[in-house]
């Protein structure tokens, strides 16, 4: 089979490698995948540049921790699946030391067939295609775990704010929109903006016309305030995600885009009863409700590009440009 | 000014008769309200009939919890309201002996003017009628509180059953659809059905085809089970509300049209973990989180039909003979 | 080895017999556990008695869910063990279809030796013996479960009912003083009452002298009612149970020692916004809790009585006679 | 009467002087009480230095949030108490703008009579003393909200950590103790450790042999850290408490008595789904459950030293040297 590596000591994307590998074979309680299509994320690039846990990758690694595809074959014990099962991999995947990530220290997607756990792959919905499949795993995990899994739920009414377009913002616009929430979006680009609108954002704020973007969050919610903050951001942001909060809301701390740097006292929260959430990916039951929300509500991730699987290195460079949404690599 | 009374013994709807007050004034603290319209509840409907609380009414009482209007006055202390605010009653009032509902032991809102507390009301939000918002204080709390306030707040992908197509169900139905949930809907008339489909439930069940619709509601929902059941219905129902019931899904119970009697026996909530959660409406702060889910999601109670203030009666018998949705008098 | 078997088609407790059987051997993902200790509940006297899940056994089984033993061996893949380990199984198994229980349909731990998943035991704490161990996986849990895992967790200040001075409700006992919440305890038995006292129990009420018991409950109370009922009675108390609660109290579902008839209608749980939760023993994150609880507590589970392994009939006997706590077996 | 003032502009606690006053009067809705006791929070301390809420006071203010006494006469209106009822007041009273705070900018009680609203007294159990119910307002309420009222309450066998053996840090040891918790104690002093022990507290840690501490914490949890963090220290304790976290903990941010300098990067929350929660005391219902914990329990808080109305100056003199648990005011 074909596989993508990312070489040992690797620091730039552009110098991952493809490779033919013998196909694997599923062993006790695993499954073979036929992979359909991956999806990019922040951390995959951190993992291909060599800045995540500390450092580069010690060993060749296939990179990417999204992907789904089509069950080909079960090894020995396998009971809840079986060959032809349409299924997307779970980030964290069950190992005899506890779970571990796929693309990192796990071996992940981007290559013709992966073998993963039993416990490890949910299966899709009817009409969910294996692309929109591969978009959920990290960053639509990640989006209904902060929404849905940390403080308060969010209900109908609620104010969301998101920050930038990527991918867990707008699976989070999506979502929350989806809940019957009010959803305000920040960007640079008008033409984001624009675009998160038509998507059901209800608030649009372009935060370099006002740095204060937080004072813009407390206008356009009458003073109010948001009730969750999807803070992907970092410590550049953090501060103003702190100032927005409505009484009793919550910042869902997810990444660190901004670098580490910055005003992040969490202080502010005194006053008004608010909370801030780790938050890294989640759990199998959160990835299978959120495979419900997205059936009944019909959600269509939204994937700026697609990539033939030749062509990974562009798009990883598409991805670090800035994707409005999700980066996708058809596999086969 | 004029104000409808439930006489003293009274047993029975038609028998309200309309009189002539002298306006009221505001005391400390209160505001005088003139009442723009009021909508009918299955409880004025027990008021009327002498059902309610163990009995006829011992004094002339206006009837009916909810309603909206304007400020036109204010008590003295009054600091969180003006004339000129536009808003609706709460279902519960402040009193020095605690709360105590509209239109028993209360006197209601069926008048040209009523006093209530300043914290006994909320603001209507921009572009909500009064006709909707009358709908509210009791039918939508309820529903608001059945969803979002006991147990597990509903999420989106979750299923909710909403049983028969009166004022709480239908506003129970278009709060679990905001929200994002699969909504199941039962009643007798194929035609009340297609209306609840137009407003958005996901599966109608037709229980006079079926008297077993628990396993109908397993069918729809591939046999995963309802997370909420908004019971409506009381004991006739409530043996096949927990057979209708998810893995740790929760029923609200709300009301008791189909009387005391019937099989209510809650163990089979063990196995499945379910659990049941007694809803008499609601507090403010659940009548001021409804009001931002409506706006947001831009939430118009279904009315049946809109009665003219001397039309009372007519209203009550409406109401009495299965309305589709709500039942409004228009006041003024 | 030797083991206790219900014979297939067993009604009665009596019938119980001891067999030779070859030592079992721990397969792939699974432990061999030298049972040391084993503790009897209601539901191994159903399943005796033929009145579990609709009739008799149909096979030979090893009865009893619940015991505590050592390691001392583990088959292929077992990483989260090592023999010498000191362990209880917990009430549900993994198994391929699903978590199953021990005791029924599982074969139990009435036996020199059993086999488990390494995911179904626990590791004891330090200074927890295998005899407390043992009283632990279906009554420790459910009582923590009721307390803890559903509704509102209990805290300090709040009122606790337990029903009776059996295996789960002198758990509870423990565990809701330790949580700090004042506990009410019912009993016909003036000794066990006194019993009940001496554990921490701060009221006695025998209902053999006031049938109202909820009277009772509400009046050493001060009128304000329980927050939690661990509901060991069934059908039989139910109706007091409800009235006994707080507002926003819970009712925990466990039982039906009084049978399911009587009346259950949850409808007083209306105007007082009060729950009931089924509870089905729980699961190993409980558990977990549970002996960190235990541990930091020292609580040492109430033991009526100590049987050697060739007594179990008579201990069956004494379990079934209404034991004050829990009924052990010693088995090596 | 006497009252104690904080001149306008004052920076000094040595700057208080005791003044005579006409004995005030209970207005609409509210009750005059005879003040029995006070007791200093660190808050009074930066009000009378002039360091809160961005400087000194710009009039002559009463200070001193927390008071218990008589009430001795009720204005017009009320309803809720009558004189002779024993009461201590709520750190947030109702005002027509909405909650504000005794002590600042509200008048507070360090005066012989105190008038305060009807909402704004909670009713003392039989058997509280003066001394010690004015100990709960604010430390007491802000101990409970950590523990019971942000984020997953704290159960039996959970770890609390407190730091150092302050007002809040020995009432969050008792409640958490009453909650069967294990609570582990920070502090400089081998005497306040061996105090805090005496309490129940299960480990204690002195920071001046071990910089580390949050290592210490690891090491007695046996590597699991603490569940909640009782964060009184600010930001020079910030980080070694996110470090000194179970997975899944929480810590409660109440103080700065480190001052808002240091490292205070959230980030470490996101890989053990840890989350932080702004605490400023909290609301009359905490107060009321707190005063049934104390009950049940027999909680005493733990007062340092009691001082003589005219002794003010030498108690916040004590108070600002550290005191072990609380100090007080005996004012009649």
């Amino acid at each position: 089979m074909r596989a993508w590596l990312v070489p040992a000591g690797c620091t730039d994307p552009g110098a991952l490698r493809v490779v033919e590998r013998p196909d694997p074979v599923a062993g006790p309680g695993q499954v073979l995948v036929r992979v359909r299509a991956v999806s990019l994320n922040y951390r995959d690039q951190a993992v291909a540049r060599g800045q995540y846990m500390g450092g580069p990758v010690s060993r060749d690694l296939v990179p990417v921790s999204d992907g789904a595809g089509d069950v080909v074959s079960v090894g020995p014990g396998v009971t809840k699946l079986a060959a032809g099962a349409r299924v997307a991999g779970t980030f964290f995947q069950p190992t005899p030391q506890g779970p571990a990530a796929l693309g990192s220290p796990l071996d992940g997607m981007l290559s013709d067939y992966a073998v993963l756990d039993q416990d490890g792959v949910v299966t899709l919905p009817d009409g969910l295609g294996y692309e929109a499949a591969a978009c959920l795993p990290c960053a639509g995990v990640t989006a209904w775990h902060a929404l849905f899994g940390v403080g308060r739920p969010i209900v109908p009414g609620d104010t969301v704010l998101v920050l930038g377009t990527g991918g867990v913002s707008m699976l989070a616009l999506q979502l929350a929109r989806a809940a019957g929430a009010r959803v305000v979006v920040t960007s640079s680009s008008d033409d984001k903006l624009a675009r998160a609108q038509a998507l059901g954002a209800t608030d649009a704020i372009n935060y370099t016309r006002n740095a204060q973007w937080d004072e813009d969050v407390l206008w356009v919610t009458g003073g109010r305030g948001a009730d969750c903050v999807v803070e992907i951001g970092g410590a550049g942001t953090l501060a103003r995600s702190f100032r927005s909060l409505a009484r009793g809301g919550k910042v869902a701390l997810i990444g660190f885009l901004g670098g580490p740097q910055g005003d992040t006292t969490p202080y502010p929260l005194m006053m008004k009863a608010g909370s801030v959430h780790g938050v890294f990916v989640g759990d199998r039951p959160m990835f299978e409700a959120l495979l419900r929300a997205v059936t009944v509500n019909r959600i269509e991730p939204v994937v700026d590009r697609v990539f033939g699987f030749d062509e990974a290195a562009a798009a990883y460079a598409a991805h670090a440009a800035g994707a409005f949404g999700k980066v996708v690599i058809r596999v086969a």
